[in-house]
């Protein structure tokens, strides 16, 4: 299917799908983020045809989520790195996978560590601007950006989760 | 392109976008969030074909997502709510709302506000299991899920991120 371009959208959740809203996106910057940087090894890991790869990869750099640069060993071949904006997407991809571990488990999971202790990071906690836990419950979407205190537009999200 | 199937790998993040990994699905669960309960509600919001819709909301359903549920309004009419594990994908809807709105913004945005105060909540953060801030680089993956204190066997994820 053609997708309707949601690049304009003024939500941001619509945006950022536009982005990297199809399954291979987050898994190419999950597998950079995990150290792979070859054209190859990217390859090996989502087995998916060459070709689409390369289409995926100038996509995600068009987006300027990811760049190309020179081989680590000093030889011509391409590699690829996350740019600022592609390291940026780590949350996003800890939500998912915390998402996964408690929905979908299999029972021999990876599961997200702290490199120093071993121990399984946090999960992810919505807050208020001074650290207060907030539920869905408590948070609605504002349209607009500049200003603070004005009354939300939408309902909150409670009312969709009864 | 007919997928992989990711739904078996042992990756909670590959197992995720297997089930929401197509830009719809989290933007119908962003819809259902938002209040939005009907057929013709979620098809004037997405602008996708009835047909294609159907199909996505069987998909969900399936998925234990959404489930069918009867009208508000007690009319015969079907329309769709999110089970707990559809509103547990709230924190991924954030996570990608928030960096659409760091990376994307389109100077009209809407913005994640706490229902109480109007003010805009906070970014999430990783921590740590007894609440230290972490950064990208203080993280890997561990194989299997139970159990802790063992070694990590990824580099952490400062090695793709030099």
């Amino acid at each position: 299917m053609k997708r309707k371009s949601l690049d304009e959208a003024f939500c941001p959740i619509a945006r950022s799908l536009d982005q990297v809203g199809d399954w291979w996106s987050l898994l190419l910057v999950r597998d950079l983020m995990a150290g792979k940087r070859r054209f190859s090894d990217l390859h090996d890991s989502l087995g998916i045809a060459r070709n689409m790869l390369s289409a995926r990869l100038k996509r995600l750099i068009a987006c300027e989520i990811i760049a190309p640069c020179p081989a680590a060993d000093g030889s011509a071949r391409q590699e690829y790195a996350l740019t600022p904006k592609g390291r940026d997407l780590f949350t996003v991809l800890v939500a998912l996978g915390q998402w996964g571990g408690r929905w979908t488990s299999c029972g021999n999971d990876f599961t997200l560590v702290e490199q120093a202790t071993g121990l399984e990071i946090a999960p992810l906690e919505i807050r208020s601007s001074d650290g207060r836990k907030l539920a869905p419950s408590d948070i609605a979407f504002r349209a607009g950006a500049e200003g603070g205190g004005a009354a939300p537009e939408s309902p909150p999200y409670s009312a969709a989760c009864a």
